[in-house]
């Protein structure tokens, strides 16, 4: 045996979680730091990893499968596979011996012994891995009790009543988890005991119901393990072997897909064996857990709870109301100044708000733990900026400690915390917000009511893509079916639209309109509330607020802004969204999708015109009509971003998206038939099935669109360039400042570019700059979303003032994945199969699509130094892409507005994490 | 003036023929050699180029509208605008004065002298441009006669009467020609002094009436003209400029248009003035044209023909029956050995058969013209093979001697050589083979018709994208107008349709249903016969064959073998293919398409059922019955190709090719409720819609297809490979050497091809050789026809024993171009209007998907350098592509089976060419 596996508290490195878990490294920092711990040591992972050795493979692969989330039979059976496989490990050669060693030298430090009948030592034993799982695996405590040492601890306690009430804790907690017996059979018998004493709590059982209810236990045991175990050595064995098996207990292993919690974070549990000291040894004893700082808000003053004359367990049990910090202080001002000074000593050493368990033993302060505080994405914002004001950090650390997720979730309401509300239902949080609406069961009812001012949520069994009208009708979006990666969270992401997937508790019936849950009927209709940041699902009208933005969030992404070489604009078509942009502090627009415009009926019938114009004359004219339309939204939003760039990209219809389906018309053309409608109607709707079925394209994603569409209708073009000119000039003539930037959609070869800007771009402006008197004006360029136009940058470049990419399409095209088809098809599989670890059209595949990136910025800047390359699809929004897109040096990146904060971060994260490399 | 315009035929360098012009060289080298030429010079096409220089950029302009294709209207306002551009030209500076002194140095050297009424010089004035372009540009003998030096030509010549005739007739060239009168003015003159005279033919007009139409000429001239010139140099002057703008007649533009003869290859015609020499001095007189082969057969003797007592002019009368070359050879030998003698110098010097022009003057021989001769692909291949064998050439020039086109032509039907039959009218040979069909106007009648099984040729102005569906229907396409970019020709030539395009003199009228040509009425219904390999039409079925293949072609294919490094395979998807494809040499398929073998309606219904079941059960079933029935035809091809690889490729069904449309299910559903069938059928094709539309892909393309159906059903995969190896087993069993490469489609991860491999591919092999109790070698690869493939290849490579570039799709991502819909919508616009100049998907894109294949190949052999590549996609047979292939290093091409042939000869080209450089 080479390997070491066991290192005392005062050995270990802390700063090695990976080898000692998460509680170790921190009980080996504590000790190291002098503070009051309870001595004793890790076993390590290493030594967890060798246990499972011999059936690793085995069990890897049972475990991808039940990633793949089998019906619930093959799971159960899975489960049992991986279970009979544990259960036949036994400990690694030779750790046991190494335990032993160990114990011996506690049994000096402590002057107990373990198994002494006179003053025995008792441990604690618990399982810590790298990454915290809290309540996924297994602690076993007072270890080293049996019927003799129990009269010692009697002895060395003077507190007969407290060693038995100790030994039945340990027998019920061995026989549980060690021994794997069914806990009820504890619980019956403590309250027959219970009964038997009229007892109403536990601590009202006298001496001699304990030492019965030992017995009990005892007859247990022995009933179901066959034995009773009573040397504390070959108990300590069986915890070690008990915690090393909860690693893979179905829990855990849920816990870990479920959270990502990959091998690579942690592969492993360590055991922590620890003196036992006691919190419910009277009243100047106790236990408690203290947070270095508020974890809801942020503000600068310990925080937690301790319950006196207690155990862990009590607090759980909430018998007994804990006090709070504040009272802790004014009754015991010492323990609370040493329990202050030391846990402000964690925060300053570890530079983290501190997650801290103690526990006080007749006046003395013990440390169990510390650990980095979880808290609300507002306490981490506001700790971290105070942390860095307070000079315990720097601000660039300060912005390190805030993910662009955290302040994602800033920004969305949420249920007004002043509400006392329970959830009926919890599902999967899908997308971030909380909304109220009425229940509608079909997307065609949303987009009815939604049209008479109701504001309904759209509750399906699973969405599909001719669900998607229903979505932008809906506030908000509920399914019983799917995971994170289904359809109706998605497409809920891609749009902004709270959302709450799989909640498999609610039953929907479509026929009776209405949906069941934990005895609850509701009805389309009723209001319901969901909260796609929490994934609960709520009855009624339950209000909601939004968050307000703190100072320190400004604060914060002043100091990103100071820090990020990126540039941060956002995606915007409407007005509105440019508000909101200009708010968040966008430094312009990235993209301005007409298209979106067109949302309007009144617009969408003049776009309809346009696209099924059978000649040039017809095009022509109902293209000027759209145009006027569509002048005054651009001028307003070059106003509103006076002095900032505006990117606004010819249209880019694929065409299909502004039809209807062939199917659906020839189904009113036959309705209309079988109702003896007019033969004019029936003649003109075949005249519209005709044409829409020629203009049908087989892969429309790839068809007649974007530059395309420029090069056959030039007046298209023409159209919507003079309509952008005409708002620039207007405001010229008023005194702004309008930088307008036009960009030439799915280009792939620099011949297209150069023929719509000679043939529609150049012309138009010609004309619309004599009409005004003056030059205007404005830039044109292109987005980069084919594949050829990224491998032929240099020429394009040529012809281009800027590029941007259109990442959206580019992934599809390289990888040949229609997004619309894969999400709903295979997509979910590949995620869940692992042979993708990212949805690409979420975060950017660096090894594909990156390598296309790299190869168009490089081919451009060297044809054309002067060029500004940007990129304007979804993945400019995501904070792991904008990383890969800083180190390509891009000049900015576009969001959606409500991203632009998160790219602002983490444009600055990227940039800190250069320069540390 | 520094730069000399003039060279005489002694001095010109005959190899520039870009300075010279084709006549001017070869006038160069035949005086050089030493040849009897009758003395003169050539004034270069740099003097022409300077004649266009003040108007260049507004005819290129110009031109380039008329290339677009323009309707006729605005045809002939940009032609009047180019005339009116040319009109105002005049000669360089110093031009004539360069001129005179070479006429100077030509009368010395003749004894005669230019304008000299006793002893006139007369000469010719003719065009020649780098470039053959028969017919296209002008001509003008006997120049520098008037009234005074023909009666110094009749005392030369004693032949007053031969004097006026030669007046007579330079006369009309010139005032056609030159003077750009109508030409019907002197036709009317010359047939009423027949009529005087009584003359039948014009040899009967004695002098006097020669004299009369002599003066008769004049005044036509005088009268339209406004004056008559007399002085020969003004004449010259007036000629040359003539020949310059004929340059730029319609007729020449639009050649160079319909031929794609561009600037570099030709951009200004030289003008030859040569003294004159007349073949119509009597008996011992004569004009004639020789090959120095057989141009129709290759045969090696001279032929060609000769007509004595004529000039060239009357040759083309067809007044008199012309000798044959073997009865020159009789009745004037000597003449015929100095021919034969000086045609073969020519021949071996010039290294290609020749096509001479000579002219006898009184028993004298003298040499006009020579130049590579025009021939059948036959008799190309049989003079190159011929060449070599008598050393004429090497092995390696004769193979770059004939082009993969001509190899191509040779693998088309063509009209039976014995049948006499006379084209009614002559077009653009848009898409080679000969082909005949009934009539129709409309796409919809050839679908009808069709349908009924009628065989059709679609006949209209031009075609539209909406027509497609019609060539489908239809055997071939014959359009009045547009070029060979043309919306028709692309999309003909892009399914392999024979097609004539731009066949002006065919006038269709659509409301009656009929076209008119030179006289002849065809209606819908008629028969047809059109040849796309020279643009002929015919009234009725003319009888065509297949071209027997001679044995040269077998000759130069072995010599192709010899030096080709590049393998050929080819794409067969059925036994029969596969037998062509050995037939013509393919050593080996690479590419079996398992899709293909369903189109027989009980496979196909199998496998609708295989896509539409709903359970694993279901499909596995409908699967293995599937496999069954294929295995017979994967045994059969594999036993075909003995020895040579055999890919097959897994299936990749974009599934909407394989189902019934959604609205045609509908309509089907609604003429049922509408006839009262019965509930049943109208609910089971109920079910049948909306299954499909579950199915229905926004982008079949880019959806659920390939190796992503291979990754959510493995099951279909599974029982594909068990077919294809139990198929090689058996044959194994019989000592047979099968040799079977399995391949992946529509890979864009290396996780995919993994997975598949080790889900389903070898799962499947380990099952079958259990069965067959031995170990089947088979190798597996995948298809690169996903960018993110041809990016990523290092990491494939790993997985894959060879890569097979799909170029077909590759093509498709690379632009984004839907090759369904950019076909029939916008790609023939972007080939007319020269944003593209080939169709990327007949010829590779070198610049986009050319650098995908390079940065694969490249990572791809680095990564795993046994890895074999090749390619399946189209662009495998295209000669332009290959070269590219070769050059970046590919193992092999796989080609259609008769595109074998061409992509031999290619490789071998390619071979070559490397090493010439």
């Amino acid at each position: 045996m080479s390997r070491k596996y066991v290192y005392d508290f005062e050995e270990g490195d802390w700063r090695n979680k990976k080898l000692l878990g998460g509680k170790g490294s921190s009980l080996a920092q504590m000790t190291q730091l002098n503070f009051p711990v309870p001595p004793g040591f890790t076993i390590s992972t290493d030594a967890c990893i060798d246990f499972y050795k011999p059936v690793k493979d085995k069990i890897d692969n049972l475990i991808r499968e039940l990633a793949r989330n089998p019906p619930p039979e093959k799971r159960d059976k899975i489960i049992r596979e991986i279970w009979d496989l544990i259960n036949k490990l036994d400990l690694p050669d030779g750790l046991m011996d190494e335990v032993r060693l160990h114990m011996d030298r506690l049994a000096e430090k402590m002057g107990r012994r373990f198994g002494d009948k006179d003053n025995p030592l008792l441990v604690s034993v618990r399982s810590g891995a790298a990454v915290s799982m809290p309540g996924m695996m297994d602690t076993i405590l007072n270890l080293g009790l049996n019927d003799d040492t129990v009269k010692g601890l009697a002895k060395q306690t003077s507190d007969e009543r407290f060693a038995y009430d100790a030994y039945r804790r340990f027998l019920q907690m061995f026989g549980r988890i060690a021994l794997e017996i069914d806990e009820k059979l504890f619980d019956e018998a403590l309250e027959e005991i219970k009964r038997e004493y009229n007892a109403k709590y536990d601590v009202e059982i006298p001496v001699e119901g304990l030492k019965k209810l030992v017995e009990r236990y005892k007859n247990i045991i022995r009933d179901k393990y066959g034995k009773f175990i009573d040397d504390p050595w070959g108990q300590l064995e069986i915890a070690i072997k008990a915690v090393f098996r909860s690693w893979m207990n179905p829990r855990a292993i849920f816990y870990r897909i479920a959270n990502n919690i990959t091998e690579d974070m942690a592969n492993a549990t360590a055991v922590n064996i620890q003196t036992m000291v006691f919190g419910n040894m009277g009243e100047d004893s106790g236990t408690g857990v203290v947070f270095s700082r508020n974890p809801a808000t942020g503000e600068n003053k310990l925080y937690g709870e301790f319950l006196p004359n207690a155990q862990g367990e009590d607090v759980v049990a909430g018998i007994r109301t804990p006090l709070s910090i504040d009272e802790l202080k004014t009754r015991f001002p010492r323990l609370y100044d040493e329990l202050y000074e030391k846990v402000k000593q964690l925060e300053r050493v570890n530079k983290e708000v501190q997650d801290v368990e103690f526990t006080v033993e007749r006046g003395k302060l013990y440390f169990l733990q510390t650990r980095a505080g979880k808290m609300t994405p507002l306490a981490r914002v506001k700790t971290a900026v105070d942390m860095a004001l307070e000079g315990i950090i720097t601000r660039e650390e300060a912005l390190l400690k805030v993910s662009p997720e955290h302040v994602l979730q800033l920004l969305y309401p949420t249920i007004d915390p002043n509400v006392d509300v329970k959830p009926v239902a919890k599902g999967l949080a899908a997308s971030p917000g909380a909304v109220s609406g009425r229940v509608v069961f079909h997307p065609d009812t949303a987009v009815e009511w939604a049209n008479k001012g109701e504001e309904v949520i759209l509750v399906r069994v699973e969405t599909k893509p001719d669900d998607v009208h229903g979505f932008y009708a809906s506030k908000g979006v509920l399914t019983s079916r799917g995971g994170l990666t289904s359809h109706a969270a998605v497409v809920a992401r891609g749009i902004g639209k709270p959302a709450v997937v799989g909640a498999e508790m609610i039953k929907i019936d479509y026929e009776r309109k209405m949906f069941k849950v934990n005895g609850h009927i509701v009805k389309e209709g009723d209001w319901i509330t969901i909260d796609g940041s929490t994934g609960c699902v709520y009855i009624g009208k339950i209000p909601t607020k939004m968050p307000e933005l703190i100072e320190e969030l400004d604060t914060l992404m002043k100091w990103a802004d100071d820090v990020r070489k990126l540039g941060v604009r956002a995606n915007a078509d409407l007005p509105e969204d440019a508000m909101i942009a200009r708010k968040f502090g966008a430094e312009g627009i990235g993209l301005l999708r007409i298209e979106r415009m067109f949302r309007k009926p009144k617009r969408l019938e003049k776009l309809r015109k346009v696209i099924l114009s059978e000649s040039r004359e017809e095009r022509l004219e109902a293209m000027e009509e759209l145009a006027e339309m569509i002048k005054h939204d651009f001028k307003e939003i070059l106003e509103i971003m006076d002095g900032y760039p505006v990117i606004i990209r010819l249209i880019d219809p694929p065409l299909h998206e502004f039809l209807p389906r062939p199917d659906e018309i020839l189904k009113e053309i036959y309705e209309l038939k079988m109702s003896n409608a007019s033969e004019e109607l029936i003649r003109e709707k075949e005249a519209l099935y005709k044409r829409v079925l020629a203009l049908t394209e087989a892969n429309p994603m790839m068809g007649h669109r974007g530059v395309r569409v420029g090069v056959t209708y030039p007046e298209i073009y023409v159209g919507l360039t003079k309509a952008m000119l005409e708002a620039t000039a207007e405001l010229i003539k008023e005194g702004k400042n309008p930088i307008l930037e036009i960009m030439v959609p799915q280009v792939s070869m620099a011949e297209e570019l150069r023929y719509v800007k000679e043939n529609a771009i150049y012309p138009a402006a010609r004309e619309v700059e004599e009409k005004y008197g003056f030059k205007i004006p404005f830039k044109v360029g292109t987005m980069i979303e084919t594949v050829r136009a990224a491998l032929t940058a240099d020429e394009i470049a040529k012809e281009a003032e800027f590029f941007s990419f259109g990442t959206n399409d580019l992934t599809q095209a390289t990888f040949s994945f229609s997004r619309d088809d894969a999400e709903n098809k295979f997509l979910p599989d590949y995620l869940t199969l692992g042979l993708l670890q990212d949805n690409p059209f979420q975060t950017l595949d660096i090894k594909g699509v990156g390598e296309l990136i790299k190869i168009c910025v490089e081919k451009a800047r060297k044809a054309n130094p002067d060029i500004e390359i940007g990129i304007c699809g979804e993945h400019g929004g995501d904070p792991r892409s904008i990383h890969f897109l800083h180190r390509v040096g891009l000049d900015y990146v576009s969001a959606s507005p409500y991203r632009v904060l998160i790219a602002r971060l983490a444009a600055a994260h990227a940039a800190i994490k250069e320069k540390l490399q």
